[in-house]
């Protein structure tokens, strides 16, 4: 794999992940761009004791171009993209409408504490956009296992370049699929957050380890992972490295986690047969998601890394695939209870779907 | 006002709330149903800590029926609907497709943990439906003040019966309206929600609210306020009793809280003035908010009380109204970060949306 960087006319970053260590970019982006100086903040909510992330600029982002006008696909003679070349295997760039990034001269704005309760500093972090294949109509699940493999590769590099930035404390690598979910692009392309601060999920399942670990000396993540494996009753794929099970307090119609059988912190920390069962399993258990309901499939497939910092030890890497699917042309809402009171409810049994995605035929 | 309750045909109860003292109710339901036996469950989520409801049965609930199948319309001499009565004022009665549920009963069923991540229990609780206005097409702003004078009336009344019920913890009153919020029913309707435990948000408020008193010896809720009311960026609306305003941290593109300025519980401590000002404060400021852009406005509004059994003192009662709509024929969607990470990125900032409220002319 060959891995070879520039810079976009506006000064935003774009790393090409090649698969042939033959690859010869020309790295010119012809396009004539203002300078890129887009800097959001961040707010702290006293009342939940939460970040809270500002971008008023996003406003204006893109909003499902048409096939022909998409940002994602190669350039052409005739029209310049957010690619600057004709073809690409796995290619990363920095957001255009980012919710966190380095700012013009990469310094962090001084916290303005005007008053206690309104705190805010610039957004300080990072957001990238992962284009998985040049095939505008394809998706990630019709990827081959060395496409999938060559994605991971781009996102052990990313996790570890950007958790070497100032200020960047959670890296998070994701894929949104399916205007359901509120795509704003259909183009293959997942997306990597840097955060500032460790997300609130990150602080919430350590919070929960933490305390495991308190009364009983063991790691919380090992131990559900033996239960489930252990019970069987919902387990969806097993591999040398990897288990896929449906959680036995699932939130989500179709819900399903991934875990290592390592205790391993993040992607950078996967050996490479890891990550060569990581390619296929993944691609059995998406693909099996999309086998289960006789309709397309929005999905969030969401990589839960230890923070950068701190409680490297406490977390473990694993993988939430879940969608808002519950059947043929019908969705789960988030509505006053799980939006305003966090109190999901779920309408499909964890081992029911768990049987269904084991009896899928892909 | 005059309350009369009675037992719909599959045992569950009906409660009606007149505004006239001579109103007379005729209280047979002439259906033919199966006695009501759902029971849903709880499973405890060690990952993150938190309860989650599983109610698999909801799969076949009523999904937007034409209007001349409103089950939530007044019952006729050809139809037969949730309300055997040929009109109503407000009227709530037992949800029969319930998450939280008393079970047949009443019994309390024992916790089965055979293995200790595997925890599930009873959903025990309840959830109620609460018709505003038996008009199918109405809406909650279009109601005259009285109305909701007479529908804060039935959430006092629900909030002091449910919270005298055994295991119930926190008793939830909300409004989802609109179709992409993802409601069932488009009749004018709410709901009541009493968990068998406090709900995550309700926690979370607490736990911040709890470390900021030990900190400061104040109230952070009081505190909060008063920050608002001093500095008048995000203020929405203010009253004698009640201040309306934008939060400092939004997480919603439109999100509006109201505040009490007396630190009282939850709803049935209001007391008759307060009651009053706030039907026409509620009034107003959801008719800003949907003056605001020209669209509909699909909005979850939320009463957050404190607990019912702890940290009464801590907690203050206040309303929570939000949207999802950013701008006309546009949505914010819950994805990856918000969806996963509980990392909120809001596009609109809260000066912005306060000046839009203020500037709006319903």
């Amino acid at each position: 794999m060959k891995k070879t960087s520039a810079l976009l006319a506006d000064g935003r970053e774009i790393i090409y992940f090649d698969e042939s260590d033959a690859a010869a970019r020309t790295l010119i982006d012809g396009r004539d761009l203002p300078p890129f100086r887009l800097q959001p903040t961040v707010r702290y909510d006293a009342v939940l004791d939460e970040w809270v992330g500002l971008a008023d600029f996003r406003q204006d982002r893109t909003y499902l171009p048409p096939e022909d006008q998409c940002p994602l696909c190669p350039s052409s003679d005739s029209r310049l993209t957010e690619i600057p070349a004709s073809s690409y295997d796995v290619v990363v760039f920095e957001n255009r409408f980012p919710s966190f990034a380095q700012g013009t001269d990469g310094a962090v704005l001084p916290e303005a504490p005007r008053e206690q309760f309104f705190r805010q500093r610039a957004a300080v972090g990072r957001c990238e956009v992962v284009c998985f294949t040049a095939d505008h109509d394809s998706s990630f699940s019709a990827l081959s296992a060395s496409r999938v493999r060559t994605v991971i590769e781009a996102w052990v590099d990313r996790t570890r370049t950007l958790s070497a930035l100032p200020n960047v404390a959670d890296v998070f690598c994701f894929e949104n699929r399916g205007k359901e979910i509120g795509i704003t692009l259909s183009h293959p392309h997942g997306q990597i957050y840097a955060y500032p601060f460790p997300a609130p999920r990150t602080r919430q399942m350590l919070d929960a380890a933490r305390a495991y670990q308190h009364r009983t000396r063991r790691s919380l993540f090992a131990d559900v992972l033996a239960a489930e494996q252990r019970s069987g009753d919902r387990i969806v794929a097993r591999g040398e490295s990897w288990t896929a099970f449906v959680p036995f307090a699932a939130r989500w119609p179709l819900e399903v986690h991934l875990y290592p059988h390592d205790h391993v912190p993040d992607l950078p920390a996967l050996g490479d047969a890891e990550r060569t069962e990581l390619s296929s399993i993944y691609l059995d258990v998406l693909r099996r998601m999309e086998a289960v309901f006789d309709d397309t499939l929005p999905y969030i497939a969401a990589w839960h890394q230890a923070p950068v910092r701190i409680d490297r030890d406490l977390a473990r890497l694993h993988l939430q695939i879940f969608s808002t699917r519950r059947g043929p042309g019908k969705l789960k809402y988030l509505a006053g209870s799980e939006s305003a009171m966090g109190a999901f409810v779920n309408d499909i049994s964890p081992e029911t779907a768990a049987r269904l995605l084991r009896e899928a035929r892909p």
